[in-house]
């Protein structure tokens, strides 16, 4: 699979996957409910998608399966009758597993249940209240200091019953039945680059991969964080020995970072291919992290009974730009061209895992004439020439049999990409054989 | 063993500290005598303590235990018949081990045996002649060059004869019989942080220890350098085998450094506790420094026949202040301040030593569900609560079997107080158990 | 075999050398042909050479040795029948390897075989076409700009027929069959540094070597690159597991780095005894580098079937500096005392080799007493004995078997000498045994 053939390049794709999110955006999400189904139809009509639904009262290793949450509505009004919080306006203004309510109090009453963010006095903050069954409003903390006194109108017109947790899967066969994980959380509600541009990015990839032969098989999992990606460990044990890399996307539509969490394990293939794309990306803000147990799903993947090889792909961190968990992450944070930079890199991530292999020099004593075998110099374009060139002979050297095109690229210090197309070159001319 | 146990925090431990040293200070002692006997008199009065006594003439490995040196007076009387030089006003005057003399010499040929130092022309240097018969005295420098020509009365009232080395031990049993050994050196005459700051801190820590139950059992050697280490470590082959972890404590009054000199195996568990400790003390002139084989006592416990994990722990490095060996090493050079951080700081490595440990996960697919337990922002006080919490996920993490919890707090760079706590709070919840 | 008996120190050595240079610089060598061979006989008059002479067509792993090349003369004439480019004046002028031609042709035909180097306008560059059967001539830019239209005269008096390739071993054998492979290829025509410069140095070590025991046999290959290594290793597969240690030495001259890369294996004993030289050199330009399948005869003796570990010694690196590969690669760019120095730290990587051993000490528990042996403060020179007796210490405390006197000549700070002379003390006094 070359690099040339991903969609990475082609600039509307960056368009389709920020339109994905700006019709999944007005979307109310949560960890159960019609939210989550609505985003996963949505997403099936772009990969063939297998939705599972988990009842409530299931239990999945340690947690259970919770009730179901929906909502319709959910408003406050103020002492003259003006709504002065409005779900229709912004969903994040109900405290997200909010039980149902219908009362009048008054506004000191009221203050106990408002959230507000006194750093950041025109956003409004994302809060969640998943395990303890309480209600509550999120608000604008220049809104909050203008309530007036007096009883206030409190409608949450939710329910939190008995149904099921939703979760979305598209398997993609491969000529391997060794597999790639890509995981989304789906669980945020209006929220743009946590989690939208995920679920974006990932949808596109899939179908990207899903119109072309591929070594693994690679399953993308669309699940809510923590309790979703619990629930699906907790029903895939058989899969688990199958996974041989894997990464959570999130955080991938804004202009930072690129930023990359190592797997617990720390130095697997999968730390390794996306800290050597990152190291050729060009940009100056790259960081790469050591693994530690907070942040996404890679916290259950990397739990210790698993110690799964996945790792965490963002732009800027979660929890270090303002915007987050607000309203200020909204359609306005997220960019195209942000999108397709992500894009191309997981996709260039990808091709390493495809293309790594081992091989060994037919050759070993002394360096093969290249020469005679028009491998000299071969190549138009000098400097790309002179790469390639370089890259050859790395390879010839190092394919002892102990050393991956990717263990090469290290080494060398040159692109992968560069690397593997020396190595075919080679192999062409019966100079490298697989290992 | 908890932190807040420690007299660490007590204010008046550095007083008291001090004022050991205080009572010690006049004492010539040297690496035999009655200097010695008086010091370890005056310890024994604060924590059990075994004296033993090895006749001259004993081998010891490659050594012989040498004369028995004491000393009752000495002086130089200039021509006019004025003591110049003086013992009983600084016993640092006398090359300490000096044989007895009563003569007169012209100056010329005093001064082979004069010995000062020209580059601090008002410090009295230390010297000492233990395996070469001589006698020699020391004194400043402006006082040498102020001596007039003439005839000098020279008296030294010592005795070099057969008689034994005195070295004090003090065995506090644990649960354990492995061993935790703390070793400070005996043989300084009036130096002050070299060596009675050591003396006082390996007292009182000794003291402490004594009052209340610990895991290891703790070894408080008194000893000569050099010869006093080395006629224990002959003498007390048997006991090697069970010595675990262990310090040499010197030069811990000042208030530079800290500074820790690694054992001779680098990465021994007291190596990285006391790394460690000093890595999250806040000072800034911390200085962790690989082992070498010029020093104290862990030259000895270091020798490759032993081997044994134990490293020195400094405040300003020995043979890097001016005062170092010289009449400017006095109480005026200690300080209360910093013989409580030194104390502070070693406790808090011995607590790392005595609550180390490995646990399991009982949970280890997937994150346990704290919330449910109580363990979700459980402790309360946001800060700690916030730290507490990182470290819960960090131990549940980690602990698959091959982490300790000095591990897991290097991996976090989380205070291993912190660790310890969080894991407490886990088995109490039956999500750790012992490895 | 201690440095001093080394002849680096001695002045007229870089003379020498330098001399030997200026001798062999007229000379037009190529990777066949008779300048090869009076390159070999004139080493010959230094050293006992012994000549191979193989044959065009023999088979060389994957290689062929070629047709010999022999070149009388060359020329161009300009339309006026004044010789523009001559190779009697300098034999760089005519592209190494071209085939014989006689024939007249417009300026513009000429040109596509005319090199130069537009950036450095008045230097003369140095071409090869070994492989490919062509003809051409290299000459200053600023000539070639101001060569008038119209017909030229083209004289290549050459012949390029089945021969044979030449290359020259010194054997010289030591107490052990285990060998050290010092290589310098022998190809270049009238460059200095290149590779002059490494000829000369591996001479005069050789006739230093022949003149004195040693403990490794040691083998001079001077030998045309590439090509040359290959046949050499062709034809002796057998020895090659012999080989322990090697150096490919070349642009010696300089007063650049000194540059060293490492072989292959990357910390091969000679890799760390180059380092340990260089650390301790005092000199500013120092560069080790790691092993990149690029460079000279290294890359035959590190290819995956033989990996030796061989590593280059340059001072300027290959390709860094303006007169490399061109006519200001000549006597004015090479220095006597830049030879000497490289003979110098060559000949102490050569100690190291010699002398680098394990020792047990004889009383590992706790130090020996080295004042009873007179080995404290032993050796006279403030300076230098301290040094010793670090040293000393040093020794005893890492001689447990597992240590090299350079592995504790690494970890102590302390150059090789002096960590040598301490060790060859202490096995004196009976402290060490051979490991």
């Amino acid at each position: 699979m070359s690099q040339e053939s991903h969609e990475g390049g082609v600039p509307e794709l960056g368009e389709r996957m920020y339109a994905l999110c700006e019709e999944l955006f007005p979307i109310c999400r949560s960890i159960t409910g019609d939210g989550v189904r609505e985003t996963l139809r949505i997403v099936g009509r772009h990969i063939p998608l297998e939705i599972s639904e988990v009842p409530t009262g299931t239990p999945v290793f340690d947690w259970t399966v919770p009730k179901e949450w929906n909502i319709r509505d959910a408003y406050i009004r103020d002492p003259r009758g003006r709504k002065v919080v409005d779900f229709q306006a912004l969903n994040l203004h109900v405290v997200n597993y909010s039980v149902p309510v219908r009362t009048r109090l008054p506004l000191e009453a009221l203050k106990a249940h408002l959230f507000s963010l006194p750093d950041r006095p025109q956003l409004v903050p994302y809060r969640t209240s998943y395990y303890k069954e309480t209600w509550g409003f999120c608000l604008a903390h220049e809104r909050l200091l203008a309530l007036e006194d007096g009883e206030y109108e409190v409608v949450v017109d939710s329910t939190l019953e008995p149904g099921s947790l939703s979760y979305g899967e598209c398997v993609l066969p491969g000529d391997s039945t060794e597999e790639v994980l890509i995981s989304a959380h789906v669980c945020h509600p209006s929220l743009a680059n946590d989690n939208l541009s995920g679920i974006a990015l990932a949808t596109y990839l899939a179908r990207a991969l899903a119109g072309r032969p591929h070594r693994y098989t690679y399953r993308f999992i669309f699940a809510p964080g923590t309790i979703g990606s619990i629930t699906w460990l907790a029903r895939n044990e058989d899969v688990v020995p199958r996974i041989r890399h894997g990464l959570v996307v999130s955080c991938v539509g804004d202009g930072g970072g690129p930023t990359y969490k190592r797997s617990r394990q720390g130095s697997a293939e999968i730390d390794r291919a996306v800290a050597h794309v990152l190291a050729h990306c060009g940009r100056a803000g790259v960081k790469v992290e050591d693994f530690s147990p907070y942040g996404y799903d890679e916290r259950q993947y990397c739990s210790p009974g698993f110690d799964l090889p996945v790792g965490l792909f963002e732009r800027s961190k979660y929890g270090t730009f303002p915007e987050y968990h607000t309203s200020g992450d909204n359609l306005d944070f997220i960019q195209v061209e942000a999108l397709n930079d992500s894009y191309r890199w997981i996709s260039q991530v990808i091709s390493i895992l495809e293309d790594n292999a081992c091989y060994l020099n037919t050759h070993p004593k002394c360096e093969p004439q290249l020469g005679k075998r028009g491998l000299y110099n071969a190549v138009g374009g000098s400097n790309d020439s002179a790469s390639i060139q370089m890259a050859m002979l790395w390879v010839l050297n190092l394919s002892d049999g102990g050393n991956s095109l990717l263990d090469i690229a290290e080494r060398a210090g040159i692109p992968f990409e560069t690397v593997h197309r020396a190595a075919s070159l080679l192999a062409d001319a019966q100079l490298l054989t697989a290992c």
